[in-house]
């Protein structure tokens, strides 16, 4: 494994120089170091790149790392992985990803990941993405993620992007069984000219299926974002969406988030705002000593941590 | 003017067999009356079926009505009504609509408003769209708007459908100078098989512009609603768009609101809600005596006058 992925590690899934459990770590579009746990399983897929990993019910508060990296230009990563996750397992899933360049070649990865959630199982999925190094080629990660939950199934997905990615087009979709729950986080930060597409769709299919979609932005210099999601009801359900997105200096953003109610029990909320950082909130931090510029970067931590 | 359209302009521009002050009647795409009076001036359009109403600086406070009616089947009316308001104007604009059939043919009114609002002008604009009839022909109603305000003019909507259109598509659009302000209400209530699109596109393009957007709607039995709305921030200014439906029995809708923010004090806000009433409210009205049917009612009624 070479330096630039130990530092990409570090950044998007807290390596220390080892992972406690199952883990695979993916460099450059090949494998760096894999490990199977007792209860989580790693397999290559047998029809194209990628994983196959399998959490067996045994598996209970136990976590398996799946990190991917581009460390140079002139790649363009590919990979599918599949995820089954046990009736009643409790897994926590770290798939973190870093691309960087040094030059003018891009560097891009492209990962999809396929959710089978089993009745009862509990998943908490992590994602951080960034981008490195002071090369021209663009940086680009583009995640597709499907998520089937079961029955009285609970998937919580958190993930950010902090910089350094050019461009990125993020794509979830989920199929949500009675009494499942799914709850994502998702936090965003673009600068330079960097561009940002989101979309989400979630079915809520069986009845009293749930979900919570709370999506934090910061668009900051040049870059554009666009916030897509459409949540449909179609059984007794409830729905909730959240997208709040701050402007700094000439960053634009557009939101767009569609409810579809169709049928009577479904109860769907939605709630918007994009602005800049309210003065008084400045003017607050800046009379505790800050200097404007500390106030701000204070007050976007802290509505990207919310 | 005959008694259908006698009885629809009681339901839609409370009619008393008097207009006080200038009038058009529109009925099956002829003229059943009109009058100018000193401060408004109706005119036929020279290009093409309408009336081009100018009122003038002096008008302050006055009413103009200009009701349109389509009494049977085998009517589809297409007319072009052009506003020129000018500088410091005050008036009220009363352009209710009903489509009635008796038979099987289709009454349709197809309405083209177009609003060109001077400085500091202030315009209330009351819409009011109803169908009635036995027929099984269907009755339609497809309203554009298209609203200009110059710096300074304010326009309130107050756009209302009633049951009776079997299929409504509804377009707005506005473009807003500086410090204009455009304030929309839109009541919906769909019923039977009923189908209604509505279509908002707002611009805040001068500093300081302003747009207040709230739709509420009910959808009923199997009918159905989408509802979409973009309002961009170009500029210093505030926007802020609501819209809440109540499904009763199989109502389904879809509620699409867009926001894009393309300037650092553009301050945008979205809130939506879909759902059923709830069961607490209608227990209430019941301890008060009333039947389901009658707390449904009486709660529905207080939701759209909101």
């Amino acid at each position: 494994m070479n330096k630039i992925t130990e530092t990409l590690l570090g950044l998007v899934s807290d390596w220390s120089g080892v992972f406690d459990g199952a883990f695979n770590i993916r460099e450059d579009g090949g494998c760096a170091g894999r490990q199977s746990s007792e209860h989580i399983k790693i397999e290559n897929k047998t029809d194209g790149p990628g994983l196959v990993i399998h959490v067996l019910p045994e598996a209970q508060g136990e976590t398996v790392y799946i990190p991917a990296c581009v460390t140079h230009g002139n790649i363009d990563d590919l990979v599918y992985n599949d995820f089954y996750i046990a009736d009643g397992a409790d897994v926590t899933i770290v798939a973190g990803c870093g691309v960087h360049t040094d030059n003018e070649e891009e560097a891009r990865h492209n990962g999809i990941h396929r959710f089978y959630v089993g009745k009862g199982a509990h998943v908490l999925y992590k994602e951080k993405h960034i981008g490195t190094g002071k090369g021209t080629g663009l940086k680009k990660i583009d995640p597709v993620t499907r998520i089937e939950l079961e029955e009285g199934a609970v998937m919580e997905m958190d993930t950010t992007q902090i910089r350094g990615v050019d461009s990125t087009v993020r794509k979830t979709g989920a199929l949500l069984a009675a009494r499942s729950k799914l709850i994502i986080h998702e936090r965003l930060m673009t600068g330079g000219s960097e561009t940002a597409k989101t979309d989400f769709e979630v079915a809520l299919q069986g009845e009293d299926a749930g979900v919570d979609l709370i999506s934090r932005s910061v668009a900051r210099d040049e870059s554009h974002q666009e916030y897509r999601s459409i949540i449909r009801g179609n059984n007794r359900c409830t729905g909730h969406s959240e997208c709040d997105a701050i402007l700094v200096g000439h960053g634009t953003v557009s939101a767009t988030p569609e409810l579809y109610a169709g049928h009577i029990d479904a109860a769907l909320i939605h709630e918007a705002a994009i602005g800049k950082i309210a003065g008084e909130q400045i003017l607050k931090l800046k009379t505790l000593g800050l200097t404007e510029e500390e106030a701000e970067e204070k007050i976007i931590e802290g509505f990207l941590k919310g």
